[in-house]
């Protein structure tokens, strides 16, 4: 991922931060402090330090990704050149309050739904921001969650648009069962009779997308009497204020809105001569 | 940005869409249309075609950015090869899914502005996914913000850590002043002194920060009693609730949850063969 | 994989075709034919036009990959500006050359195979050249065999190093069952207890590596029996002369060989002007 | 060739090396060692140690590139992070098998040349794997062999293909000599006729293609009556089983058998805790 | 900018510096000194020593950018890898001998202009070296003059095509005024009417283009009367031997001879084994 | 080359060509003119015309790269979007300004040296700006002139660090024969005894290093007498003003001024709507 830091930082260093070159000298050293402003729990900090490091400044991280930390709480402290302090501030606010956005997100969301059925996991999709999902994704298991696949490279997931070009859940199925032996094969669903069409056709993994907790709940218990190690996915449709109802009966709920729709948690950065 | 597309899609697709290329013949010819699932400002229309063009699949769009849309509407219409439309498929939906929550979270708070003050601006700020801010920027355009700057190459901003390093407001503006003739020069400042410092040191832009609403509209009467045409930015606290009580007496009002707290719109595409 | 195809020929092109600048006047025009000069099954046909498309010459193939062809027959017919053509022959050549060497190699290993194992898959390894990866494991697709996992990222498989750092197979398996959901797990045992104790601990896939043919026989009977669904493939030491014991009693045999020490089929092309 | 390192680590690694981020403590350290397990001319250490200081990984060679080892020969000791060590053990061994079974390659014909003609070079060919040119031809250099031009850039060779074009050999060379001094000039010929037409136009370098050895011989010996300063290069045909019947009277033979068919020395790793 | 001295050094090295590594021993290290060969303002140091970093070789300047050097000053010494010196040898002295040329120009020009107005600015064009612009730019700046703007994305600048375009100066400055409030912006004018028309539509800058020195005088008195605050630039057919004439009247003066037809001065590399 | 223009155009254009945004209608289209003005030698006329293509603008070209221009004469016109025009227009006159100057200059001394020498080549060296070499030895050969070796990778040239590293010219002679047999080796001397020393060792080009004309001519006479196929390249310390009398002797003569401190030739756009 290092060569994304670089990215990143190019984007909004562009062709100098003119500010600091004008208004901070060049020999200059500081040190930097970044406080968390509201509690949540802490992701990102791993890769605010890489875009540190890959400026050349030293850090030393005060909390780890993935403990609960509250207003007030000094999570890095960097020192070295002024200039590559304020070059790089940006960038890491802008990662950690992202990261621990949705890390909060999803650790509330995980313990919900471990209340009523401590094995479910929650999972994200691939509804990331375009050129940042690693960081999303990684924000997600901080959390608790599953990343579930990471692209469209390495699981085979069978979408209605899949089902509707290959003429049918069965012939779709027979289809991916010519791909390697080396990935699982999950089908998305959205009537019972697909559901029951996929079970025959050997699906590692069924998603139930759309269905109503109810209809789910049962037709995940005919599932698994049929088949106990295949797994049950409820997707679509699934809100902070229903997702309970869906993690009683699945093995797995999956919701884009971790990824698409948090809220960012706010950190600041104090810099200071030394 | 022709090269995001390329970078963003390889960022999804990787070593192959192994799920299409099981299960889509090679040679499958279809179409996909976008469609608007709740009302919303569209936007990334133009880059949702961009996506497709780079992956040699026709575009029609139905709908153009900045214009109001309702659920139900076809936003969008492609055709080519299937499993080349199914491979951009998330990405597109991903980027237009987030520019028109942004446009849409935009245009609702500057038409709240305008009602107080025709002429003020609602403004974005750096606070932007690293990596995707060129979409996020023009978003916010869209929605009839005013885009800030790009980052930290196109304007000087001095921030209140670069007036802790310089020593002072007028130090830090005696500093920038230096600078090319062709960039203005906006400072932050945390109080009437230090903004009455850099009125008095020819500051282009005062961006007055966490200021409360009262104290903002006070001083904001006296710098441009002082110098009418000096221009004042409302900045740090600024929520939907309290930014018209901002937006009376400043010329930009900018905050950072336009990009980095806004709730996605829901979009789908449809794909059948033709 | 098109800027693939823009980096190989820079790496033959680098500061221009000094010859065919000063030799071939710029506006000449030719017409270039690939022709096959051994028996063989064909691959990296689409990869060869692709290189001329890159290059702005026209391609028209005469015959698709996985196809058998013999001594003789025209493969791929290109016309354009003859500069152009001569930039792209070499890469051309060396990559049908490669493709169809581990095409043709695999083919006789699965034909083999599949005379004592209808059911059995040839199966490659990560042992390909650096950078010709995605080449190397399409060309064993082409021949009939199985990619595998594509690198590190797609399938777990806990290899004799990391059941050794983590203290057992056992202890490897538990770690292992933390990961996404999305993917199955396979191991490499060095022994039948390794082996039972894999399966006791739920893995999808073991790998006997560098077992007796009829050691791995017994020991496949016995997984079978425990688990029916489970997935048995041989690896280690495994060698055209003695694949077909493997492939009697696995699901998968996988060798090295067939990307690391394949033998190139011949091809030539020939450039005329039109 | 630094961005190359990290480039082939990114084939094999993507988006994450799942397993051993799972199964192997972030924080462990480990030691790894490469043994060879066949007797080789050993090349590749070099770009081995380069591809585990890209990852932060120590190193300490035991054996230099070009000398010969036997089966056990401890070759390359790392320590590190367990997790970086796993990171680059495919890829260094796939780089050093690969090295190591080219060099092996050129110095077994280079010994068996220089017993009939202690002056002759053996030499490559372009006929390498795209992408991993560089390698092949160091190889090459290591085994004793001469890497002949690197790519088309930077060497001027008249291939047939250029000679049907140019409208014959006279023709060729006289269009070859407006070139850049710095360049030699070879030319491929076909016949003696042609061979003839090339000396006399001042060919520094004569490639006999494809000519029965007892031909070659009496035509090189012509040829270098004629000016004894021309180097004579003979290709085409040329195999194991037939190079010293060559290297007898030529100054120069290729083949590109060294580097598009040669078979990959066996080397493995074992990673232990440390 | 460090990825663009590895794009450098590529482009000289290429596939390899094959002098270097037939003539001098891999373990041979040495020390290399750059001296001047003329009277000059130096700059490029700072680069040249990133060059040198780049390839790990170390480096002690002697002379800072900015200073007034003489023929025989010792510039910068390195120390490292014999190899090394040689290959970042030619970039460091190609990036120094320009970046020297210009700084030395815009000096000279600078003086003079400060002669007749001591606030003036000698200013640069975009009229650099594609590829080169960021170093020619800052060549600029350590010679006492102004970059100018670095691109067509960090300032506003309307020219005569573009109120060709746009049907007229007003028109086009009523647009502009649409642009983000963080930009100036500037407008070329060709006429006093263009100029007048200019400053009532609120032009930050206004650029005489091609005036003669008295017209360009006239109007700028006018134009400030009108608006003290307004900048006035000179630009077109500005020459060392009338800039003088310009510089009297105007804010700025630019011109692209600064960057597009400077003299490079002299400097050498002298590498001893140590 | 085709990604060197798109870099170019990204340094120019950044995050986007904000005038023309805002001034110059997205759907608006126009016709370019590129005129010369003043006379010169034209080259660039085909890099102008891809970095058009790049931005999708249509091109034709009025006059050849080679053909001597006058002031008034049109070079190229293009017409598309007129945004894109003028996103092209100053790359496209920065290329043709530079290449235009160095083929002028390079054809005006070749004029010279031909008159007395009709066989003499006037040659570039290696003092090129970064990144920019691959036009700029195009420039040398549209004016006429021998490009040299493009970097370190297609020739062997001994320079005097070298000498002095290997312990004197016959020794790095010896050395770098035992380079490919494919490559020239030149060396530089800076005596008669070197230049003795290097004809002995077998150079086949000896580079006479500011020796004064008349000591050129009578080593330059010694050397081709011993061996007349030997070349002899004169350089250091050579000007237009003094390159006749090194012409008449030498078989190449070189100088870095061609590169590096040659006058740009003015060209300019005129666009206007279609």
């Amino acid at each position: 991922m290092k060569s994304k830091f670089h990215e990143f930082l190019k984007e909004d260093i562009g062709s100098g931060d003119i500010t600091s070159e004008l208004v901070v000298p060049e020999s200059m050293r500081a040190k930097g402090t970044i406080i968390c402003k509201e509690p949540c729990i802490l992701a990102g900090v791993e890769e605010a330090c890489m875009v540190f490091l890959e400026l050349g400044v030293k850090v030393t991280s005060h909390k780890k990704d993935g403990v609960r930390v509250k207003k007030g709480d000094k999570v890095l402290v960097v020192s070295g050149r002024a200039r590559s302090i304020l070059a790089g501030e940006r960038l890491a606010l802008n990662i950690i309050m992202r990261m621990s956005g949705i890390a909060t997100l999803t650790r509330s969301l995980a313990d919900k739904c471990k209340k009523v059925n401590p094995n479910v996991r929650v999972a994200a999709t691939r509804k990331t921001t375009p050129g940042f999902r690693d960081f999303e994704k990684k924000a997600v298991l901080i959390g608790g969650g599953d990343p579930h696949r990471m692209g469209l490279y390495d699981a085979i997931l069978i979408k209605n648009n899949h089902i509707r070009l290959a003429g049918g859940v069965k012939e779709a199925m027979r289809r991916a069962k010519r791909g390697s032996f080396t990935k699982k094969i999950e089908i998305e669903v959205e009537s019972a009779d697909q559901a029951l069409a996929a079970l025959e056709s050997g699906a590692d993994i069924i998603m139930l997308d759309n269905f109503k907790p109810e209809d789910a709940k049962k037709l995940a218990k005919i599932l698994k009497m049929a088949r106990p190690d295949i797994l049950i996915e409820a997707s679509g449709g699934i809100r902070p204020d229903n997702i309970e109802k869906y993690a009683a009966s699945a093995d797995i709920v999956s919701l884009g809105s971790l990824t698409h729709s948090f809220r960012s948690i706010d950190f600041s950065m104090k810099v200071e001569q030394t």
